[in-house]
């Protein structure tokens, strides 16, 4: 069967690069950019361009991108949009093509770029993205973007999620997965209550954005699969 | 209140060094390191001395130290001792000082050496260990020592042991620790039989040193404070 390991830092990605080419990865980074991408598509954006630094997305706003930027956690000032999902109504982003740069999903999408797919993943398209992975049975890495390359709850309990719903078809024997499902079942009966103790939500609380916290956890409510390929991020399930 | 934080892999270590000179760092290597050293203070070893390669340990050897090799789970050939808490018995250990290398545990006790102090860790003297830390009330980061840098099940889920004996007299807002806590509390009423999938566990099996688990998993057995100064160790309680 093939297998499923878990990142549970950018900083530790070196160590999993191995095979790259022959493995799936799911980047995951729950609050906010990989949720907020979901969130796009499902209402329709055509094309999402994740890029290092404002002045990028900047610089795409002038050939008539829509350009979103977050840096700590809040919209950079002068940019259409910022990272929350609440912000990429219909209104704005159907039909649009964004340019987006975010402080940690950004990078962990691109240093993924070598390997068979590289998938976007929320509690939104959970569903979707582990469909789509347990019938491609390849082998997967779960890519936790982290915050400034500490460990992350909400996104290692997302790796559980998905390593707990693809437990009977694959093989799961590093520690990381076996500790994230664990996290993950004491998670789930309700995610938002268990999520309110992560250092990322009581830093979303400084920010006053607290309701994006539930928009973020809301499961398989969006039927996308974000893949990242050749530079800009594209709904699979639309190509 | 002073923090606790978990540091689940050396890789990570460089992004908690800031103000380490006033932090108590205590090393975790379980399975089989820091557990070894435990067992040998408490058989009456005198000193430890860690060190990089084998033929360091080798090159004490003929200073009259007992050398103690291990390198992938396995005693190196034509050393007193390897790494299994099991060999430190009171007949080979007591007032010998000892020269000791180890693939995970060395390196992560020289990595700390600006702390305020650096503490051996293991189940066997998990009381005596917290009981000094709640007293000196400074700081904690808990250095899980992992696997060749990646996570590891059973360090992680020591250092959530002691954050949890610690809880009240400590904040413990930083998500690895957290994490650790939850981990700790599932694993807690059967150590043994939780630590089975452990990936380190299973490498166990395969090198036939099962009962080296059992022992390393004996909680509050001792009443040892190895603490690493000037390169060696000793143990604080006598000193």
């Amino acid at each position: 069967m093939p297998t499923i390991e878990t990142i549970i830092s950018p900083a530790l990605f070196h160590l999993y690069e191995g095979g790259l080419e022959h493995k799936n990865v799911v980047v995951i980074d729950i609050l906010r950019a990989t949720t907020t991408i979901c969130v796009a598509f499902a209402n329709g954006a055509k094309e999402i361009l994740p890029v290092a630094k404002p002045e990028d997305a900047a610089a795409m706003q002038q050939m008539g991108w829509v350009a979103a930027a977050e840096r700590h956690g809040e919209t950079v000032e002068g940019f259409d949009l910022g990272n929350s999902p609440q912000d990429y109504t219909q209104e704005r982003v159907s039909g649009q093509k964004i340019a987006l740069t975010t402080t940690n999903g950004t990078r962990a999408l691109q240093m993924s770029g070598a390997a068979k797919n590289i998938f976007v993943g929320s509690f939104l398209n959970l569903k979707t993205l582990t469909e789509y992975l347990r019938n491609d049975n390849s082998d997967i890495l779960l890519f936790c973007a982290g915050w400034k390359d500490k460990f992350n709850l909400e996104d290692t309990v997302f790796a559980g999620a998905v390593a707990n719903r693809l437990a009977e078809s694959f093989t799961i024997s590093d520690d990381a997965t076996l500790a994230a499902i664990d996290l993950y079942q004491k998670a789930e009966t309700d995610l938002t209550e268990y999520l309110q103790k992560a250092s990322h939500v009581n830093r979303f609380k400084s920010l006053h954005i607290e309701t994006d916290l539930e928009a973020c956890l809301k499961t398989n409510t969006l039927n996308v699969l974000p893949v990242f390929r050749n530079g800009s991020i594209q709904n699979q399930n639309h190509v």
